[in-house]
């Protein structure tokens, strides 16, 4: 098979993509070949500001019908690939919108979500991001852990702080994710995850996608996509073949003012850090060059079979033992 | 002057009344001789349920407008015992209805609110309370401390994690309190202070109201008003006699329900303490007999003029100190 041929042929699954909702993102969305993805549908945002972001994304999906499904099981992503569309599963990058209601919880996977990170950056009523001093797991967050659990959303913790994201891993009773992460091994970063880090989570059954944004990248925006091919090695040589996925954090069309939003704790308080210019790793600067990666992993000895479970096929297997379906 | 002349004289203060909201409460206050109450307005709830909350409580206030008047300022408490009347401070015992907006302080301030409670036994955005591990003030709440400096409320850390109070004494540039409080060297409780901590708040310039709650007591309902003047001695003893009011912690017009309520995270989620029966000590089961604390004091040897302190000039002066007026 050609690198474009089992590129075609692979289930390819993004594990985060914040990008602008629109159908010119959908369109790049087909252009790459993607089998589904996880997108963000809530930030900063409380409860009903959220239900309104998916009310309209929703709206979105069904004007784009040709293009994409909404995702609620990993049948709905083989549905995808079967009718050659690009699957959507609704993220939270957040658990602030679940508010102080473990009600919420449920009413939220049934609208769609399927992942949702415990904090984003910053101390919530779950825990604390990775952006200041983390006190762990609180009381509540134990809760909504178990209450994840049950209905079937998958824990993130990709910008949750160290010490919350060890007890959310041994809180768990279903495997729990870095949707989207790097290693400090490549660079050291408030964002990114040490080598026991990353062994802590593959050993009790976790799974790490591995992210490309620039700012936590060695070289910044003069990375290749054979740097981030190399954090993908780096990772997998830890985490194991099976751990590992995708997770790019594409953040295309957005400007300035929604990563001034996303910098800032809540959305305006005081600045949590500076990305400074975003350009994507040369190669796979947007959604729509997805199959230059599967060519890189190739042409850089990964078999065929390693290169179909890093695509995708793991992030559905893992997908599927938290859903339950 | 008698016991009873001096408590009719004095300036009367209590820190801290989460009883019921009815006109039996404003009577009682009448007959217990009490110049002003901070009276608790949100405990579990968010923005617009707090909201709901004032407005109704205004709404009682000048409906009995007889008995109390609304405290903004400490000429209004002046102005209250000019009048006979009992002023009433709205107080949050939660800095969760501020929920994610630094702006929603200055609009509660604006309602009346002078005194919020950064925590209440778990974890909110700003820190975490007595009832769970603390892992001390987040970053958004020095900034929300900086607001209520800013705008003139008065931070309380009665039910505040030993941690987080620690962070917000340091960082307070206007004095703060534990609005209601019992020393740990008469009964060792998550809620009660240790001696360091006693010292530590009147060292920064801060204030101790003393409660009689009591499970926090070291007979529990088997209490005095002589136990619970032992308490104010040995917190005085501390913090000095400028330092040291009364907080109640009346509950009086509530039912299990209530207390059900209280001691659930978010008011319904896990369980965190179990008070078990509520009978407040002997001499002073309710506001109406407030009177009985002055000539406790008396006859244990205190001095009129200290007694005035405790009762309510150093609540008045401090409050003056945070509010500015």
């Amino acid at each position: 098979m050609s690198p474009a041929e089992l590129h075609a042929d692979s289930i390819v699954i993004d594990g985060l993509i914040i990008a602008k909702w629109n159908r010119e993102l959908f369109e790049d969305m087909r252009k790459g070949g993607l089998t589904a993805a996880n997108c963000t549908v809530s930030v900063w945002e409380g409860f009903q500001a959220t239900v309104n972001n998916i009310a309209a994304s929703q709206k979105l999906i069904r004007e784009n019908s040709d293009l994409v499904i909404p995702v609620k099981t990993t049948a709905d992503i083989r549905r995808a690939k079967e009718q050659g569309k690009t699957g959507i599963i609704f993220g939270f990058q957040n658990a602030h919108a679940f508010e102080d209601q473990l009600g919420y919880v449920e009413v939220f996977k049934q609208l769609g979500v399927g992942v949702v990170q415990m904090c984003y950056n910053t101390q919530n009523l779950v825990g604390t991001g990775c952006y200041e001093r983390d006190g762990g797991l609180s009381g509540f967050g134990r809760e909504v852990v178990a209450e994840m659990n049950r209905v079937g959303i998958m824990c993130d913790l990709s910008h949750v702080g160290s010490k919350t994201s060890e007890e959310v891993i041994l809180e768990s009773k279903k495997p729990v994710c870095y949707s989207h992460c790097l290693p400090s091994g490549l660079k050291q970063h408030p964002r990114n995850k040490s080598d026991e880090e990353l062994k802590f989570i593959a050993d009790h059954g976790g799974f790490v996608g591995v992210t490309m944004f620039a700012p936590f990248l060695a070289k910044g925006i003069d990375s290749t996509i054979d740097d981030y091919a190399e954090a993908i090695e780096y990772t997998m040589n830890i985490v194991g073949e099976d751990a590992i996925g995708i997770g790019t954090d594409f953040t295309q069309g957005h400007g300035q003012e929604f990563f001034e939003w996303l910098t800032h704790d809540k959305g305006y308080a005081r600045r949590l850090t500076n990305f400074g210019k975003i350009v994507n790793p040369l190669g796979i600067r947007t959604v729509g060059e997805f199959p230059n990666l599967t060519e890189t992993l190739l042409k850089r000895g990964h078999s065929e079979r390693v290169v179909r479970k890093i695509m995708g096929e793991n992030w559905v297997n893992v997908l599927r033992d938290v859903w339950g379906e």
